[in-house]
């Protein structure tokens, strides 16, 4: 594997991209597949195949020509851009049913993501388990996500209380937050700060139907 | 208002960044505020300001100089270009806590979509409303949704039925899909599909925990 492409900056429509190819890869191998072309990963997601190849480029992986790609090989580099060969563990603040989906979803710990708690400051939720994923009391998260030495934090609570929640979530030392609610939410520049962009794909759905004219 | 830009290609990710904008000039807009300059956008969403005025250039909005937009002028051209200035009528399948979370969420009126009924096969479901929408029996979908003449359909089941509630959705005479399984599902070419992106918005949470050696 080429460590000198894997440390270069990789575009975020490349990365939004490799975890498509990640979830198309592993249902090739579950069907028995070990080789794979541009072309197909191409026409199986309408991608256009040489853009296929460019995103490709970036984990260093090499195929052999006219044959294609080993599934193995493409998945342990995707898994290394994406740093999914590593499990993080992360704590999620609101346990409405946003935040139960996110508990009950079990797919997140085969992508580096392991929910270990989560919080609330309904007293009616507090001490039950979603999924195996107790909910704690919020009061407790700063001490409870030091202690944990959490990194990543959910915030899956309304807007209003967005801001609140991240402050708490900086104040236990967690450095990368994944934000759920539709808040622009204001950190220090050494806090990553991802939005799980459920409004910005709303607006990619409307401005097509206007444009498309359904 | 310059309708001519209003029919122009406006890129995925300017789109994105429209209905970030949206939400900040909403905000300001209750805050009593009427103007507002591109520096003044970027600097509280933390882009670029040439990059602000890019984007509201496909709006047609002209601001003046030193002083900036009108916010009323802006918002109106966002929701333009986003179709935000038209609610369309959508139809959910699966009640889970997913969809629950999607049927409580208030906001979507105002930007667009109006949820006007769900889709479930669990029986014990069906027949409750959830935030004054009904949960149907799924063997009713494709009729009840050509007689309300509906356009939108929102997925959110389980990977393994997603391709099945978008054939059935298609039968249904729904033109666009606002996908969140992960699964990648199969339409024929006229059929609008927007993912809504978990697992891209989380590989790039995890792409920068790498890339930041946090």
């Amino acid at each position: 594997m080429n460590l000198e492409n894997i440390n270069n900056y990789v575009p975020d429509p490349t990365v939004r991209r490799l975890s498509h190819y990640k979830f198309l890869l592993e249902n090739m191998k579950k069907e028995g597949r070990l080789i794979v072309s541009s072309t197909l990963i191409a026409k199986e997601l309408g991608f256009d195949s040489i853009q296929v190849k460019k995103d490709i480029q970036y984990s260093g992986i090499v195929g052999q020509p006219k044959k294609g790609y080993k599934i193995s090989e493409l998945l342990a580099g995707i898994d290394e851009i994406l740093n999914w060969n590593k499990v993080e563990k992360a704590i999620l603040i609101g346990a409405g049913s946003l935040g139960t989906a996110l508990m009950q979803y079990n797919g997140f710990k085969e992508i580096g993501l392991n929910i270990v708690a989560s919080f609330d400051n309904d007293h009616k939720k507090v001490g039950k388990f979603v999924n195996g994923i107790e909910i704690i009391e919020m009061d407790r998260l700063e001490v409870a996500a030091k202690i944990m030495k959490i990194k990543i934090g959910i915030i899956a609570v309304p807007e209003e209380s967005a801001q609140s929640c991240a402050d708490k979530l900086i104040g236990g030392g967690i450095k990368a937050i994944w934000n759920f609610s539709p808040k622009i939410i204001q950190v220090k520049k050494d806090i990553i700060v991802e939005n799980a962009q459920f409004i910005q794909s709303l607006a990619l759905l409307t401005y097509k139907i206007r444009v498309n004219k359904i």
